[in-house]
C-alpha cells in the first residue's frame, strides 16, 4: 500500500460549506499542542467564549464550542431539552428540519411537523396554528439558514410565537452564523447551534452552541438522564464552565480551538456588522451576474440567503458533468443539491472569506467559460460584466 | 475584551495525553482545506481507513475515525452495540470502566460490574464468573489500556472468555492504539476504540474505531433505532464505506483528518513493532530513573503500561505543587490522579514521539531537582545516571 503524505489541491471552496479558511486560521491551528488543562489554555477557553458570545450576540454564559461538528450541536440541544413523550413542532422546509425530526424522535420526544416547500422559509401563520392547536408543546424548533436551499426563515418572529405559547426554541444557525443578522439575546433564542465551516471560514469540527438560562434551567429539571454522556450539558460544563476548577470530561480538540479563536478574532476585528454587509454586497454582484447568465434563484429575494445562493441548473445541462468540469480546469467547489433538489439545483456558497470580489468574478467567469462550452442555453459572456457593474452601482 | 490572536507556549507534553505532535502533523493540519466530497479528499479517505487498520492489526473493512474525541468512539461502541434491556457486563478497574457503565445505562442496558482495585488489570477469573452467572449477557466490555491508572488488562484472554460464552467485546484502547500491542484479528476483538491524542502523537479530537463483522450484524438485527442520529453506524457508513457513491452525513473535520493520516504514515514509516519496541525501551529507561530517585509504581511489573507511568507521590509532598513548578519553570506538563487517585500519584506518559531518550532524560532531571529542592525524601541527582544506564544495558 502507499503511505504517503497527503498534500491537497488548493481549491476555491464556494459549495454549501466547507468555505475556504482565512490562511491565518491554518497557520493557528498548526501551532504547538498543550494540555486541555493547561492554565495557559484555560484563558484561551475563556476568551473564546466570550468571542462566540459577540458572534451569536449573546450573553448567554453557556456559550461555548461542542467538540464535534454542527450535527453534534444539533444533538446536543435535542438531547438536553427533550424528554420522553415531550411534544415537539419541528418545522421542516428542507434537509435539515427532517434530521430536526429524527432527533426529537430518538431522544423519545413526538414531533409535530410544520411542512413547507423547499426554498421557502418557514411559514409563521402555520407556525401559529400548531402552537394552537398543540398547546402541550415544549419546543418550537426550526431552522434559521436552510444550507440545502439557500432559504431563510424569519426566526425574531417564530421566537416571538414561541414565547407567546410557553415554548422553547432549538435554532439551527449552522449557516447563518457570521454571515447574516442572528440576534440571540434580541430575538429571545434559546438553544441555538451552528457550525465552523461555513461563515466563520474555519475548518470544519466544532459546533459553537448557546443556551439560554431557561433554557438551562430546563435540563436542570430534567427528570430523566440526558441520554447521551458524551453530550450531557451538565457534565460538558464541568470543563468549560468559567470560574471555578474545570474538570476533566473529555480531552478538548486543542488545535482546532485554536482555529476558532483565531477565525473569531479576525471577525472581531472586521466587525459583526461589516462582515453581513460583505456578505450582502458579494451576494448582490453575485446575484446579478447569475441573473445576466439568464439563470433563476430557487428562493424569493425577500428570503435569499446571501451567503448560500441557489440557482437552478439550466433546461438540459448535466448539473455534475459542470461542477466536475469547475473542479478539474478552474479548481473551484460548488454544490450539488440534496434530497429532492438534486440534480436540480447548484448551491453557490458566499461564506466567510469566500464573500470577495476575487471569488465573485471567478466563479462567474469560470461558470459562463463551462456553461457556453457546454452549449448551455444561456446568455453568454455577460456575467463579470453584470457583477461589476452591480459593485460600481 | 482582549481580542489577539492566540500563541501557546511549546511544551513538553509527559502527561496522559495530548502527547507530544509530530511537527509534520501540525504541519500536514495546516494544509489547504479542501471539500469533504472531493474526489481526492475521497481517496485520501481510502488511504485513512488502511492505516487504520495497519495500527489495529485488523482487516475489518469498518475501521474509521470517528469526527470527535474518544468519548464519543466509546459511545458509538455502546449505543449502536446496546440495546434496551441488554445486559452487559463492564469491567471496572479505574475511571473508564465507570464511564462504560455510564455509557450502557444511558443507552437503556444493564451493567453487571466486574470490580478490581484501581491500578489492578482486569482479573479474567472473576469475569468467568460473571460470564457463567450471566449467560444471557451480550457483550464484555473493558479497558485495555487504563489511562487514570497505568495498568495493562490482557485483553487476549479476556476476547477468549467472551467468544466462549458468546459474547462480543467492546474495548477502550484509547491509550494502548501504537503504543502497546493491540491485535484486534487475532485476538477477536469486536469494537474498539481509541483516541488520536495518544501513542498516535497526533492532535486530539478524532476517535478510531474498528467494527468486526459480528459487531456490524448485531448492528443490523437491532430492533430498536441507535439512540444517536450523529453515531449511528448504518449512517456514518453512507460516508465513510468505500466503493460506491458517498452519502453526505456530517461534514468531516477535514484539517484534522490530515493530521491524522500524515501521524499513520509516520506510523507505519516506523513500522508498528518498532514503535511498540521504543514506548518500552524508553519505558525501561524511565522507571530506572524513577525507582533511583525512590519513587514506587502504582501497577506490578507485568501490568505495566510502557506509555503511561504511573508513580506514587513521596510523602509530605505537594503533588499539585510539584506539577505547577515542572510546568512554570521547565515548560514540562505530567498528568494528576483521577477520581481515588487524586492528590495520590502522577501519571508520566511517554506516547508516540515523547517516548524518546530527549524526554526522558528531561523529565527525570526535571523532577529530580524540582523534588530535591522541596526538601522530598528522594535519593537526589541519580536519576538521570540511572536511566542512561539503563539505555547502555
Amino acid at each position: 500500500m502507499r503511505a504517503m503524505s497527503f498534500h491537497p489541491p488548493q481549491r476555491t471552496l464556494m459549495g454549501p460549506g466547507p468555505s475556504d479558511v482565512y490562511p491565518r486560521v491554518l497557520e493557528a491551528m498548526s501551532r504547538p499542542t498543550i494540555g486541555h488543562l493547561d492554565p495557559v489554555f484555560v484563558v484561551m477557553m475563556d476568551e473564546l467564549k466570550e468571542l462566540l458570545r459577540y458572534a451569536f450576540q449573546t450573553r448567554n454564559a453557556l456559550t461555548m464550542p461542542v467538540s464535534a461538528p454542527g450535527s453534534a450541536g444539533m444533538e446536543m440541544a435535542f438531547v438536553n431539552l427533550v424528554e420522553p413523550g415531550d411534544k415537539i413542532i419541528v418545522c421542516q422546509n428542507g434537509v435539515f428540519g427532517g434530521r430536526m425530526q429524527e432527533n426529537v424522535e430518538r431522544a423519545g420526544g413526538v414531533a409535530v411537523m410544520v411542512d413547507d416547500a423547499w426554498g421557502e422559509p418557514v411559514d409563521p401563520l402555520k407556525v401559529e396554528d400548531a402552537l394552537k392547536a398543540h398547546p402541550d408543546a415544549k419546543v418550537l424548533a426550526f431552522v434559521h439558514a436552510e444550507t440545502s436551499t439557500g432559504a431563510q426563515s424569519d426566526a425574531k418572529t417564530l421566537a416571538e410565537l414561541a414565547q407567546r405559547h410557553g415554548c422553547l426554541t432549538i435554532v439551527d444557525a449552522v449557516t447563518s452564523l457570521g454571515g447574516t443578522p442572528l440576534l440571540v439575546d434580541d430575538w429571545g433564542l434559546d438553544a441555538v447551534y451552528s457550525g465552523t465551516q461555513k461563515c466563520l471560514s474555519c475548518v470544519p469540527g466544532l459546533s459553537p452552541v448557546t443556551f439560554s438560562e431557561r433554557a438551562l434551567e430546563r435540563v436542570k429539571a430534567r427528570k430523566t438522564k440526558v441520554q447521551s454522556w458524551f453530550l450531557d450539558l451538565t457534565l460538558v460544563l464541568g470543563y468549560w464552565a468559567g470560574g471555578g476548577k474545570r474538570t476533566y470530561h473529555h480531552t478538548a480538540p486543542i488545535n482546532t480551538l485554536y482555529a476558532l479563536h483565531e477565525a473569531l478574532v479576525v471577525l472581531r476585528e472586521e466587525g459583526i456588522e461589516n462582515a453581513w454587509a460583505r456578505h450582502r454586497r458579494h451576494h448582490e454582484a453575485l446575484r446579478a451576474g447569475f441573473e445576466a447568465l439568464g439563470l433563476s434563484f430557487v428562493v424569493k429575494p425577500e428570503a435569499r440567503l446571501p451567503q448560500l445562493n441557489a440557482i437552478r441548473v439550466p433546461e438540459g445541462v448535466d448539473e455534475a458533468a459542470v461542477r466536475t468540469r469547475l473542479l478539474n480546469e478552474y479548481s473551484l467547489e460548488i454544490g450539488a443539491g440534496l434530497g429532492v433538489m438534486a440534480g436540480k439545483i447548484w448551491r453557490v456558497g458566499l461564506m466567510g472569506c469566500a464573500a470577495s470580489q476575487r471569488n465573485v468574478l471567478f466563479c462567474l467567469g469560470a461558470l459562463d467559460a463551462v456553461l457556453t462550452d457546454m452549449r448551455a442555453p444561456i446568455q453568454s459572456g455577460v456575467a463579470v460584466g453584470a457583477a461589476m457593474a452591480a459593485y460600481s452601482a
